[in-house]
């Protein structure tokens, strides 16, 4: 594929501006998104953000590339325009993933809240701490995250199963199930950890039948809102199926000040930031793409599956 | 080593009854503290507790084994029986530790406090976090617990130093230096941890001068409280050498109510937790020795050199 021209947008349009004098031999245009116009998608013939703009059309468009992990912004509710390549930055998400991951697992089971609580109260209150190495954990997702999270925590010991489409093993997962038979580990789950991409298919998969699976577990969540019930998920920590939810991700970013998330004692939220492409990371990536695309490689490494979605 | 009559006492002398049956070969006794009498001393050889009683003496004692990996309640201030063999629990401190200060680790750098604010205010403030990777951490101690930290933490790449007395290489850690050339790394260090055993070299080593050669760096303590000048650590917290200090272990325990640390914004206050002995590996440790001076080992693997005091 010939790119002569690409158009660069989004929050990190600037800080990439040195692309330019790194790449010569293609023209860019550096642009915040709302000064992107239709007509721009005529002259560029590859397109590189976090997500489309309000102005995004296919145009004569032939690449696009996506600065973050998921590309869901791209694929749902948009017919693809065939023959259109569609890559995506894989960076350091995983391990940036694990370590919030692994972050709040350890904060738990170390009680952090207890003590402070303690603290301030000027009460020494002596207990026992469990170890990483007595918990299950259930990951949704085997790919680039999802294992990167569970080689993580592996290292420690830690019971690691992962649930995928094809159930097909993984040497970081102790076990690798089937979506369908979800409900074989769950009951014994004491954390899950959801890492998939929203697809159709993982569209509110997290909804009442699944969390009823749960008895007194932690949810993490690093994959994507949607994939999430909302009300169920309030629903299961009312019954006491999920015990504490950390929440990265929402349907409605940022989260509506009106979510009774907000103020919940058994849910913490962060601003979507488990893994924020560095611009360093971001234009690695992107000049990987391009020498791939370059020395004519058919398929690009980082390149999506368009029908799967991922 | 011929051991007959065995006196057990402290927090866990209930819980382990169950020896009694386990190693029939022995006379136990079972007491809390309070009931130990100066007699009981001249009945047992062997004593297996977390410390002295008030009314300890060596009196017929061969054999003392401590619960805990530390052994400074024994040995400070005591002139040693010669030949009395003093052994310790090895267990698993060094993950429980490690899995201690991992968690201070992590929720410092994953903003913990900061997003868990932002939330009580309904406010969404992504920012990018940084991993683990890109920091250098002094541990104070090379021994097993010290070695452990050190190869968790390098497990995730930050690039770890070590401070002994001897400085000798260990390849858990980068580079280890001798207490004498600690200038040399300090000032680099974003966190630094102490897991040294208390002994009269290292009582008060943590004072106005080592702080000094600190520069807005994280400090943990798991060692013993009384490495640590408490009130050059809050001088030091004052003049920004210390950002944050997380203190398991204080001079006197528990925490007196009129401590200053007890309010401090910057200061995290666990009750001695970070690696509590179970009761498994308890009984697990002793038996172990138990077999060694059986099978007529003449070192046993966790005597102490009480000379050194470790």
């Amino acid at each position: 594929m010939d790119i002569k021209r690409i158009l660069v947008t989004g929050r990190m349009y600037k800080e990439l501006e040195t692309l330019a004098s790194m790449d010569t031999k293609r023209e860019y245009l550096f642009l915040p998104e709302t000064e992107v116009c239709p007509n721009h998608f005529d002259w560029a013939d590859g397109y590189v953000a976090f997500k489309p703009t309000e102005s995004f059309h296919f145009g004569k468009l032939q690449w696009i590339h996506a600065l973050g992990a998921g590309v869901d912004a791209f694929l749902l509710d948009r017919e693809w325009k065939k023959d259109v390549v569609l890559t995506r930055t894989v960076g350091s998400f995983g391990r940036k993933i694990g370590e919030y991951c692994l972050s709040y697992l350890l904060a738990d089971l170390q009680r952090h809240d207890t003590f402070q609580h303690a603290q301030s109260q000027r009460q020494w209150l002596p207990s026992q701490q469990k170890l990483l190495c007595e918990l299950n954990i259930v990951i949704f997702g085997t790919g680039t995250i999802g294992e990167e999270v569970a080689r993580m925590l592996s290292n420690f010991g830690v019971n690691v199963y992962g649930i995928s489409r094809s159930g097909a093993a993984n040497r970081h997962f102790n076990n690798v199930l089937p979506i369908t038979e979800v409900d074989h580990v769950l009951p014994q789950a004491d954390w899950v950890i959801n890492t998939l991409p929203l697809t159709p298919s993982t569209e509110r998969l997290f909804e009442r039948r699944l969390f009823s699976f749960m008895q007194d577990t932690g949810f993490i969540n690093v994959g994507r809102g949607a994939s999430v019930d909302e009300n169920a998920l309030l629903e299961a920590i009312e019954l006491g199926q999920v015990r504490r939810a950390v929440l990265d991700v929402f349907r409605e970013e940022p989260l509506s000040l009106q979510s009774p998330l907000w103020a919940h004692p058994n849910v913490v939220i962060t601003p979507h930031i488990s893994a924020v492409t560095g611009v360093d990371e971001a234009i690695e990536g992107l000049l990987a793409v391009l020498g791939e695309m370059d020395s004519g490689q058919k398929r690009v490494s980082q390149s999506v599956d368009v029908q799967r979605g991922y």
